[in-house]
């Protein structure tokens, strides 16, 4: 009998997702399956199901901030039992084996697999018949090492977009070692945003919120800032210029004005690149002469996810997130797509 | 008697320089007054003369590669004596009391004084009378922190543009900690880049040197590259996609293509900017999501002027040069702007 996983797929471009039944890859020794119970709707979602970044592998099964329970391992995977309450983030495999692996990197793995959009690869890396599905479905596989056990503390729904949202910027602040006597701003409040002011102020930094929107001030005071910055008042520019060591900017949009943000960081600082605009960054020289950095980051590893939940579970670091049944996903979909989610939505079976 | 100090001044953006006498500032305590041997025409001048950056103060004399002998101590002077051979940076004073003086980076000190198109400040910081004329002329006062003495085994002319052109590629190497396990490529052949190809093939590090003039090949090589990328080689372009550890770029043409540096650099690697072109830097933003970093450069500070002459001393770095009569300023102008200097030109009093 062949297996079937089940889940909402996007055919085109342009249409909603439909209903769609799929083979999945074999279960390997190391790999879990998952019977899924919940899935955040990620903005790179919308991104794929669009092509933006690069022509999408249709039909495809979106969603990579996936939480359910373990329905079947591989007869070698140790740490996880059938029951088990865990996550699936961006990626269901890398080698584990080269430097990006031995050093914490596995989102640069030139063998990883994404968790949507992708290829499985065999031992040598070359793709495989199966193509990776994500999470709008019933079930998932992936590689054990990349399915993590989820703290007690946190419920599954709102466990969903800390594995990527939460991900995304809990990791460039533990890489810059973010504690008491940083200043960081954040610029974006929103899916990305609203968990970055709450990491940041978890780790005692003093966080600036950094906005267009001044009626989000209220909110950016409730997740933790200490200061509001509406970047549309010449007295907040001002008053912020050369102000925070790092900024991490939430922001996709192509209209930023990068010499506002370059000129709120301080000699030395560090603007660290999350959302990603599509068009390139128009960046002025001249605070580059002030050795302000400009650096990205994409996701993060293995340890990254441990240390995020463990750190969001002591911390009590929570999206705010709205519950959509599974069914309805295309109107999950577009409730993100009009910007009306504060801040994710979280499709449920 | 009013004292009086004579050399080339710039009177506008267009004319050639002419002569020039102007008040030096009273000799402080702690400053050193300097007769002028030689003096390096480096590409900032050129900018300056042009007002190309910021208004210029006119009359301006440029020049901030000076050696010469010491002529007149303060009374607090100490490690210098008259007639000592020494040299003098982009820099003639920084208040060595704050962050960026205590931590190295005097360049970036609030209350620093340029050699040249900046006023004299008083202890508050307050600009005084006496504006600070460079090195095309007979003398300077500098304050002694930025006084240098030149190893001998580095001819007077030759020191000239280690001051500048050498100190801004020598410093950001340094601070990278490039070695003999580093890849590091130097875009651009010129002024900057012949000195930067000697420091990091000095340091031991594999070196590339990145142009788009193929005919500047030997030259590279002669200068201690290992590898030549022509960028407009599309096989040399695949050949070093992703090779480098750094990438300096040394290159101020508002034409460059990032988006290939980029691509020369391996994941977490680092472009660092030297040249600084006048247009916003166009970066394709996918790069940053392998963790490769942008940042820039400024000169360098005190410890740095040291480290590099004794580098360069000991390492038999040298500047290829020309020179010129100081009188014929205009001369060795013209064949900067035109790119003709291979690649320095000195002026000799």
């Amino acid at each position: 009998m062949v297996e079937e996983f089940h889940g909402y797929a996007a055919f085109d471009k342009k249409s909603v997702l439909k209903y769609y039944s799929y083979t999945p890859k074999p279960l390997g020794d190391e790999d879990i399956e998952v019977e899924i119970t919940h899935c955040g709707i990620c903005g790179s979602d919308l991104h794929t199901m669009r092509s933006d970044w690069r022509p999408t592998l249709y039909p495809a099964i979106l969603g990579h901030e996936i939480v359910g329970n373990v329905l079947e391992i591989g007869s070698k995977v140790v740490d996880f039992k059938i029951g088990n309450r865990v996550g699936i983030g961006c990626q269901v495999y890398s080698c584990g084996n080269c430097d990006e692996c031995n050093s914490g990197y596995e989102q640069l793995c030139a063998k990883k697999v994404f968790t949507y959009n992708d290829m499985w690869k065999d031992a040598e890396g070359v793709p495989t018949e199966y193509q990776a599905q994500g999470g709008y479905a019933d079930k998932i596989r992936a590689h054990s090492s990349f399915v993590f056990h989820i703290p007690t503390e946190i419920s599954s729904a709102e466990a969903c977009p800390l594995l990527c949202a939460g991900l995304s910027t809990f990791a460039p602040l533990k890489r810059h070692n973010v504690g008491p006597k940083s200043k960081v701003g954040i610029a974006g409040i929103g899916g990305l945003g609203h968990l970055a002011i709450q990491w940041a102020a978890k780790m005692k930094a003093e966080v600036t919120a950094i906005s267009h929107s001044s009626q989000k001030r209220d909110e950016a005071i409730k997740l933790g800032a200490t200061h509001f910055l509406d970047i549309l008042d010449p007295n907040d520019v001002e008053k912020f210029t050369h102000s925070q060591d790092i900024i991490l900017s939430t922001s996709c949009s192509s209209n930023t004005d990068w010499s506002k943000y370059m000129n709120f960081i301080k000699n030395h600082g560090t603007l660290i690149l999350i959302g990603l605009p599509e068009a390139p960054l128009q960046i002025p020289v001249f605070a580059f002469m002030r050795f302000v950095k400009v650096e990205g980051s994409l996701t993060g590893g293995r340890q990254d996810i441990k240390d995020m939940l463990t750190f969001a579970a002591k911390h009590n670091v929570r999206p705010w997130i709205q519950i959509v049944p599974m069914k309805d996903v295309n109107e999950g979909i577009k409730s993100v797509l009009n910007g009306e989610a504060r801040y994710r939505v979280v499709l449920e079976n």
